[in-house]
């Protein structure tokens, strides 16, 4: 494997800067690092993501007479990247600087308005480019990082007028070496495709996550895959959250002045279940929602497909997935999806086997004829 | 296998009433079957669910010289089932008369009217128990039915201070039978439950894939696991979800109005993202909801664990699952639980194999020296 950049500097070592760090010396990229927080630069110096960027007695980033980085990769908190951003502009005057924060069109304002007031000049914000890899997991901080994190995911590489047609090579070649798909739009196209596609969610699981704060357990007990697919992603991290959705208020309130009036119409027909129309309305909001849902692609952006599904039931010992599954390859069949159904007191599982349509009756006989219990 | 009872009459052969007759024929159990719907109720004896029961011209239940059921299930559509337990109460003057709709203070009350009104008796409506399988799928109709549907679900039996003890215990004898976990609770907390765990995801579920009907499939295409996961259940039947919303719409306004509050709050927070406090009035909503999400049971009821994650790259062709699976279950290691992470536009994908902590490094270890790319 080739290096996409000889040398690179990683400003913040959370989870994302620290995977970064990771994929790139796989890759054999000479990866320096620098975090405000000593601890978290000491982590992500110990499980390999790089060296220590040299710094004074004070922390500010030092020249030395190591190699400078080609490219400086911002990965502070969403809050803080407008300024490392034109600091790094400033510092490194030959440097690509890409940043990494989930919202774009506010750090590219950060920018224009530091040219505006003469820190930088319009050469330097020509090296800027936003972008935005969109992996990341329910935990944070640079101890959950994996160097693989970015592969298959989608990676928005947002530039502007301004910005030099080098740079964005620069920034789209070092996504690609980390295995990401690039996405070239613009900055309000992103802000505004994040704001549906994963604020939305945010904030939806965690207005339903909020209401079992005090529901009894017996209650819990009954929850099903609904109710944890729904609520999954409301472990998140709130101060991450509380940037992300800060930095991109104007385009997700948007959003939410239609959530609100669809559930308003709702409460209204709730207070009022038998008055003429009520009904009407509800099926309405549940059918609006099978437009959407309909809509999101299915695995690898190919368009939605319905796969078959081909459902075995196996003991809860080691070895019984596994074994289903050997049978499964060596039918010849492939796997699309797989899915363990859990429910509440029962040391039995279904596990739910998605291919595609022409193969599931091959496969269930394959399984049958091998003793599976196939439901 | 014995069987829990030898002759039963389900009346309604949808989704549920179809597997409940596949799962008690494969028991012995002489099932028969009514729906109004003729092209149903053939669907249901053609895939071995049961015959059918005698009907005169006019599509009324007769009785002939055959077996007289013992327990009549009511798995009529949630607004008819009210009148068609009254009715089977009425007209199966000795047998147990069991409904499954989801909703059922409503269901109750209609029992108890019919006796105030002289329909039945109060030793008649002492044979009802109202009842409801927690096992369900986004499809619908006797085509998506499988007698192993209850296997490992929760049955929740819902006795009132009338029912016959004798009406009780064959109730949960059948589902028992039916390979369900029984769980015995009032018919009002049962609603409220159901109010929490089911309905509320539905109808976020709803809301959030509503919004997703006019978005651009450029936007789409970026979509993760987070979109998909909180509005898979938004593919559900608008029919059916119409009858049960309004069955139970007086427990879920009082929750829909806690929503309402929460997001009149984030919004109007959102519409001034800097004033003073608002971060604050954020994070309080994300940590509300990693409040609520830590308190919903995990795998087989048990208090909600911390699985450690091993992940494996997997190229997309047959049998590389199932020998990734063969190679966990050679070293010993029980599979907790099992994602594919998928992503557009790349034919890779990451299967997350959850075990418990303990068991992390000792599989990280074998799946290595196996050759495979753990992450």
């Amino acid at each position: 494997m080739t290096a996409p950049v000889s040398t690179v500097l990683i400003r913040g070592t959370g989870l994302l800067g620290t995977s970064i760090g990771l994929g790139l010396r796989a890759r054999g990229t000479t990866v320096l690092l620098h975090d405000p927080s000593p601890s978290a630069q000491a982590v992500a110096q110990d499980i390999g993501a790089g060296r220590a960027y040299p710094v004074d007695a004070a922390g500010v980033l030092i020249h030395d007479d190591g190699p400078s980085p080609e490219v400086v990769i911002v990965a502070a908190p969403p809050d803080v990247t407008g300024q490392v951003v034109v600091d790094s502009l400033r510092r490194f005057p030959a440097a690509v600087v890409m940043d990494i924060a989930s919202v774009k069109v506010q750090i590219a304002a950060d920018v224009a308005e530091a040219v505006s007031e003469g820190t930088i000049t319009a050469q330097d914000a020509a090296r800027y480019v936003g972008t935005h890899p969109m992996a990341g997991r329910e935990r944070s901080g640079p101890v959950a990082a994996r160097g693989a994190l970015f592969t298959a995911a989608p990676w928005v590489v947002c530039p502007n007028e301004h910005t030099a047609p080098e740079a964005v090579e620069s920034a789209e070649q070092l996504a690609r070496a980390l295995g990401a798909t690039v996405y070239r739009m613009g900055a309000e196209e992103h802000d505004a495709s994040v704001a549906l596609i994963s604020h939305l969610p945010q904030i939806a699981a965690s207005l339903v996550a909020s209401r079992l704060q005090e529901t009894p357990a017996g209650s819990l007990a009954l929850a099903g895959n609904g109710l944890r697919d729904t609520t999954r992603i409301a472990a998140s991290d709130p101060q991450l959250w509380v940037q992300i959705l800060s930095a991109n208020a104007p385009q997700i309130v948007e959003i939410l002045y239609g959530v609100r009036e669809d559930l308003n119409r709702l409460i209204g027909t709730m207070e009022q279940p038998t008055a003429p129309g009520s009904r009407l309305d509800i099926a309405q909001l549940i059918a609006e929602g099978n437009a959407g849902q309909a809509r999101i692609p299915g695995k690898h952006g190919a368009p939605p497909q319905a796969f078959a599904v081909v459902t075995v039931l196996v003991d809860d010992t080691p070895g019984q997935i596994a074994a289903v599954l050997a049978d499964v390859g060596e039918a010849g069949v492939n796997v699309e999806d797989l899915r363990m159904d859990h429910s509440a007191g029962y040391e039995v599982g279904m596990l739910e086997i998605s291919v595609v349509p022409g193969h599931k009756q091959e496969l269930t006989d394959a399984l049958t004829a091998r003793g599976w219990k196939v439901v």
